[in-house]
């Protein structure tokens, strides 16, 4: 099953302590599609300017994503400038410039329109309600947003959460918009707006999903080079979604797998700027990181019997 | 095998949103025995005052816990009074009052000297030194400390630390003592003062170990009722060692259980005030939630076969 991703393609000025880079590949529908390609086929669903490189555009189609809707608008390609610092557990912005991305009315293929694995990237709630306007009928839709659409368009983003499947929020996103401050209650409640499963991002403390009837939890994958932190959450989304596109089938196992590959694949965009990481990635690395996640996190025994010899 | 712990038995006066307790049992040896019975024996090394009450010490017993070495001091007992708020992530201290702490000198029984299995809880690493220097052939040392002996007795730490198989430190402690913003290269580092074994504690974010050989990443078991966090690590750090002594050997397996169990006994702890949740566990309530925690965080095909049908 193909996936299909509405987000931004842009371009980032990034500083961390590791060094800097200027007008590199960046944006949610990017870091995405990266890591959703190696289990299926990506369609981007996003606008760039007349400033952004045709050789660019050629970058995705040889990574076999999908740029039949990546529209080019008049304008300047969506930027954005941030630096990390210490434990660079956070950006901090230094200028965003919408650009294109100020105007951008998503349009499809009529063959996108049939996709039915569906991932709206953080972007204004009206522009993710406008895009499920146009699928025929989609099977699964995930939706990630930010504190500032929960905070100046929060019944936008209500209304467009009545139509989603999962939704992907970080901590303080599901705690500012439940006002709860446990996590788990804050899930719960989540649910109410109408996802039938949330996904909690915790970054470096990894992630973890509630359903109605199945909680799975996992750590993130510890890397030592931590070079920049930018798009780790959408490389998780991307592998995510590609797992379960690919799988066919949401189930508990599968949902846990499909965190699994996520968390495996956003442990390997954070140790390099931009997308260099995740787009020079083999079949073989992200296999071999996630047997190593495997033995990590998966103890004896925890599948099958656990009547312990230690039990009576 | 038995477990030794060294560390405090204490009277508690606690404040959390969920209410309030005055003087009721706590210290890191009582919440770390508290979970360690139900795997082995547990002997405890600490210091009463004259008003801890016999029924308390009846209370151990009754639990299977050994109170030889439990010494009973002319003054008074250690006391903590301390506060969460918000999230309840940490801990006010509003008043601590040593008592018979202040010169507390273990001792142990000549049966207790030959103990394989200990643990030596947050104390003086002054006291922690000498409580191994009455032991005849240790197996396994765990040892766990704070930042204010990293800030104050800092060379008596690291002599305390070069004969510690297993450092437990929080994620502060492990940066402090390193001068590492990273974590996994602050637990790195943590091995170059003696320990082979660095395993941190994250507390709601779980904990990991880190061998020269292998890592082991585990998140916390989220619960909805967090009524009083006290001793969670010391309860985490009964429940590892516990299955530690009685699996009798050390290996990636059986680390990574013995950290699932004790993430588990952690759970149970931060559930009612003090011990009240871990004096009543059943090795039902445990063996269940393991199960529950086996299959949050272990994922298909994780330990076995990762040529995945996704991969050609």
């Amino acid at each position: 099953m193909s996936v299909l991703v509405l987000g931004t393609v842009g371009l980032d000025t990034i500083k961390t302590p590791f060094g800097s880079r200027k007008d590199i590949l960046g944006g949610s529908a990017s870091h995405f599609s990266m890591a959703a390609r190696h289990f299926t086929d990506v369609h981007l669903s996003a606008v760039i300017g007349e400033d952004f490189s045709p050789s660019r555009i050629d970058f995705f189609r040889k990574k076999g994503i999908g740029t039949s809707s990546l529209y080019k608008d008049k304008g300047s390609t969506f930027r954005w400038k941030g630096e990390y610092k210490g434990s660079m557990n956070c950006a901090i912005t230094l200028n965003t410039a919408l650009g294109v991305l100020a105007d951008f009315k998503p349009q499809l293929t009529e063959k996108e329109r049939g996709i039915k694995y569906i991932f709206l990237a953080n972007t204004d709630p009206d522009i993710q309600f406008a895009l499920l306007g146009k699928l025929r009928s989609p099977r699964l839709v995930a939706l990630d947003s930010m504190n500032y659409w929960i905070s100046n368009k929060r019944s936008s983003l209500l209304r467009v959460l009545q139509r989603v499947d999962i939704f992907v929020a970080n901590e303080e996103e599901a705690r500012s918009l439940t006002g709860e401050a446990n996590l788990l209650k804050a899930a719960k409640s989540l649910r109410s707006f109408g996802p039938e499963t949330i996904l909690i991002k915790k970054g470096e403390h990894g992630s973890f999903l509630y359903s109605g009837k199945f909680m799975i939890c996992l750590p993130a994958f510890l890397v030592e080079k931590v070079v920049d932190p930018t798009g780790a959450g959408d490389t998780f989304a991307g592998g995510f979604m590609g797992y379960l596109a690919k799988a066919g089938k949401i189930n508990q196992e599968v949902l846990k797998k499909a965190i699994a590959y996520g968390t495996v694949a956003a442990s390997f965009n954070v140790e390099d700027f931009g997308v260099d990481r995740t787009a020079a990635l083999t079949a073989g690395d992200l296999r071999k990181r996630m047997a190593l996640f495997g033995r990590m996190v998966c103890f004896d025994g925890a599948k099958n019997n656990h009547k312990s010899v230690f039990f009576a």
